[in-house]
C-alpha cells in the first residue's frame, strides 16, 4: 500500500513525474507541480487517450481552440487522443497533485 | 469536468458503482460506500486487474491469505487479476470514495 499523497520531495526543481502503474493496456502516473505550467513553446498532443484528476491543489488547463479549465480537488476532466492542451497554471503556493490515467 | 466528491446520492441503499471512463483498455471507476462491505460470503475474484484508492474515508480490504489492510485519504493497492479479496469494513459515519482503474 502507498499513499499519493506522501514521498513528495522537499524541492521541485521541475515537476515530478511517477508511474504508478505501468501495464501494456494502461499507465498511471503521479504529476506533482508546484506552480509548474507546460513548457511556454508549443501544446502536448499526445497519441493516447488521457484522464486526468486533480487530487490536490489548483491548476488550469488550456486548449488551443476553447476556453481553458480551472480544476480544483477531486475535478477530472479526459483528454481525448491527439486533442492538444497544456497546463497553463497551476498553485504556486501549494502542491498540485494530479492523477494521470493514459490509455 | 466533473467532480469526483460531487453528485452523490442524499440515500444509499446499496454502494454506488459509476463507469467514469469505459474503453476497450480500461474501465474507470468511482465507488461511493457509506458504511458498506462486500457480501458476506465468498471473495470477489476478478478477471482483471484493478487498482484502486481511497479518495475519501476509511476502509479496509481483506485477503483470505494475508493481513487486512486499512485505507485512508490518499491510500491506493493493485488488485491482481484473480487475486480474491472483498472489502471488509468502510467508515459508517462519513462517505468512503474510492477510484478504481480496471485493466
Amino acid at each position: 500500500m502507498k499513499n499519493i499523497l506522501e514521498a513528495i520531495p522537499a524541492t521541485l526543481a521541475q515537476e515530478l513525474f511517477e508511474d504508478i502503474v505501468s501495464s501494456d493496456q494502461v499507465r498511471i502516473e503521479r504529476i506533482v507541480s508546484r506552480g509548474h505550467s507546460s513548457p511556454a513553446q508549443g501544446w502536448y498532443d499526445q497519441a493516447q487517450s488521457e484522464w486526468v484528476m486533480v487530487v490536490r491543489g489548483r491548476a488550469v488547463i488550456a486548449y488551443p481552440d476553447k476556453p481553458p479549465i480551472t480544476l480544483g480537488e477531486g475535478d477530472y476532466v479526459t483528454i481525448a487522443a491527439h486533442e492538444k492542451h497544456r497546463v497553463e497554471w497551476t498553485a504556486p503556493d501549494e502542491d498540485t497533485i494530479w492523477l494521470a490515467v493514459h490509455y
